[in-house]
C-alpha cells in the first residue's frame, strides 16, 4: 500500500500517513519543491484520501553549496513545497533540516480520516479497466534534458529528437510532476474506484504488478496502451535498454494514479478529470480473471502526449 | 515546540507529530537504530504525549558500503529502531529508503490525542524549578571514544582521562541515548508539569533559551547544576572551547527532558522516575520572574554522573 493506515481504536477514525524524500531532478528549485510535495501527497491520494491534515518537510542541505547558492536555492525549494501544500489545502507545520552531501527534499503527509474516506487498493474485479492520469516518460525527459549539455550523450539521441522536442517534453514533465493527484483521488470516490496506486520509481508495470499482487480477488492486469511524453519513446529506444520504458519499468517521479474502475464508469472518469483540470487521462488496460500478476501486451499502442510550449500552450 | 500540534476540527482530537533524522554516531548499528527511534519519539514525550499511534522510518543507505557491510549493518539499524518502537508501545508501518553518500537514520512519530494529553510548553511560573532527566555530555563521550583510535586527538586528553573512563562514559551515553523519555513524559502529568523540551542539538542552554522564549508568563530560567557523564567535563576542558559543554551548548543526542515543575512536586518527580526506571533525574535550576531568557550561573555545580561497567553495573 502507498500509505500506512492505522486504526485509532477510541475514535473510530484511522490515521493515514506516508513519507518520501529524494534528490533534485529538475533545475528549477521552486518547481523541485512543488514536485517533492506533490510526490509525498500522491501516496495519500492513491488511497482515495483527499484531505491531508498536516505535512512535515525533510530537507538536506548540500555541504557543497556555496553560502550564496544555499541562500538562494534552499528557500526556493522550501517555498515551492509549502506553496503546493497550501494549494492542496494543508500546511507544513514542522520538519527537519540537516547538512548532507546531496541536496535532499521530501516530507511527511498525514490524514486522520473516516475509514470510508479510504479506498483500499484491493477490490478490483474482472471486467474493470485500468486508468492512468499522467503520461509516462518523466525520467526519460529529465535525463534527455540534462544531455543537452553533454555532447557524447546528446550525439546518441540527436538523430531521433530535436532540442525543441526535448525542452517541450521536459517542461511538460515538470508540469506533470508538480501537479497534484488530488482531483484524481476525489473522482475515485465519485466513480466507485476499486483501488489505485501511484506510479513512481518502479515504473508503470512495476506498480501494476504490486497492485495486482495486493488484490483480494483472482485477477490480473493487462496493459494495452502506454501514454508517453511525445518523442520520449524514440529517445528511450535510441538508448537501447537503459530506461526500460516500453517494458514498463522506467522510473517516474510524482507520476499519475493507476486506477481500477468499473468499465462503465471509466470513460466518465476520464472526461470529468479533463473537464476539471484540463489534463487527459487514459484507459490503458483491463482487469481479467488471473493469478494476481500484471503484464504489458506484446506491441502496446504508444500514445504520444503533447509537450508544452514556453507560452504554456500544449504542443 | 518540539512536535507540531494540529487540531482536528471534526473529532475534537489533535494530531501531534514530529520527524527527525541524522547520521550514525555510535559503532553498534543495533544501538544506533534504538537511539534514532528514542530521539524521534522524544519530541512527542517533551509535549507530555505518551501514546504514539504510528511510526515511519527514514533510511539512507550509504553508497560507500560494500554489499556485505550493507547487508549486515542496515538490517541491524532497522531492527534496533523497530524493537524500540515496540518497547514504546507503537509500530513502524512504513517509511522510505534511499541511497545516500552518508548513512542516514530517522523517522516520524505521530499521535492522535485528546488535547488534555498534550502539555503545551508555555506555562511555567516564577517559583517553578527545572528538572533534567538524563546527564549531559553524550557528544563529548562519543567523540572521545572515537579519539581512542586517533593518536593526535588522544594525546590531547590522555592526561585527564583514562581509556577505561572513556569506555564507561561511552557505554553510559549509548545507554542513555537509547532510553525512552516515555516514563519522564507520563510523570509530567502526575506531577503537574508546566512545560518541557527535550535536550538535543542546541545543548542544555540552547534548549532552555528556546523554552524560556516560548513562555506565556514573564519568566526566565536560571541553571545552577550541570549533571555530566563522569570525566567528560575534564575532557571538554582539555579541548579548549570546542564543545562548549559548560557554557551549555554542547550538542546532545536523544537527551533528557528539561521540565518546569512546581517546586513542591519536583523532588517527588525525581524520586518516582528513579524508582520506576533506576535512573536519576536532577533539579538543575529555577524559574524566576524575567524576560523569557535562560542562563547558567557563573560557576555551576558539576554533578559527575557515573559511567557504565561492561557488566551493566553503574560505575
Amino acid at each position: 500500500m502507498d500509505a500506512s493506515v492505522t486504526p485509532l481504536p477510541h475514535s473510530g477514525l484511522c490515521l493515514c500517513q506516508t513519507t518520501d524524500f529524494f534528490y533534485p531532478l529538475v533545475d528549477d528549485p521552486y518547481m523541485q519543491g512543488k514536485i517533492a510535495c506533490a510526490n509525498v501527497l500522491s501516496d495519500l491520494y492513491a488511497m482515495g484520501v483527499t484531505n491531508c491534515d498536516n505535512m512535515l518537510m525533510l530537507v538536506g542541505i548540500s555541504s557543497k553549496l556555496t553560502d550564496k547558492e544555499r541562500d538562494v536555492v534552499i528557500p526556493l525549494i522550501m517555498r515551492g513545497f509549502k506553496d503546493l501544500a497550501v494549494d492542496a489545502g494543508t500546511n507544513v507545520t514542522g520538519g527537519q533540516t540537516v547538512i548532507n552531501p546531496w541536496i535532499t527534499i521530501g516530507g511527511v503527509a498525514t490524514s486522520v480520516s473516516q475509514p470510508t474516506d479510504v479506498i483500499m487498493p484491493e477490490n478490483s474485479v474482472p471486467g474493470d479497466v485500468l486508468v492512468l492520469t499522467k503520461p509516462l516518460g518523466t525520467q526519460v525527459a529529465v535525463n534527455a534534458h540534462q544531455w543537452l549539455d553533454i555532447p557524447e550523450r546528446w550525439n546518441r539521441i540527436k538523430l531521433v529528437v530535436s532540442e525543441d522536442d526535448i525542452r517541450k517534453a521536459y517542461d511538460r514533465a515538470m508540469d506533470s510532476m508538480a501537479r497534484l493527484n488530488k482531483t484524481a483521488a476525489r473522482l475515485m470516490h465519485k466513480y466507485n474506484a476499486h483501488g489505485a496506486t501511484d506510479v513512481t520509481g518502479f515504473g508503470i508495470l512495476g506498480h501494476a504488478q504490486n497492485l495486482a499482487k495486493n488484490q483480494r480477488g483472482e485477477v490480473s492486469f493487462v496493459i494495452h496502451n502506454l501514454p508517453v511524453l511525445a518523442k520520449m519513446t524514440a529517445v528511450a529506444k535510441a538508448c537501447g535498454n537503459m530506461f526500460q520504458l516500453l517494458q514498463g519499468f522506467s522510473a517516474e517521479t510524482s507520476g499519475g494514479l493507476l486506477i481500477c474502475l468499473p468499465r462503465e464508469q471509466a470513460a466518465a472518469y476520464c472526461k470529468d478529470i479533463e473537464r476539471q483540470e484540463g489534463y487527459q487521462a487514459w484507459i490503458i488496460g483491463i482487469v481479467e480473471r488471473g493469478d494476481r500478476t500484471a503484464r504489458i501486451i506484446d506491441k502496446p499502442r504508444i500514445i504520444e502526449v503533447p509537450g508544452k510550449d514556453r507560452d504554456g500552450e500544449l504542443w
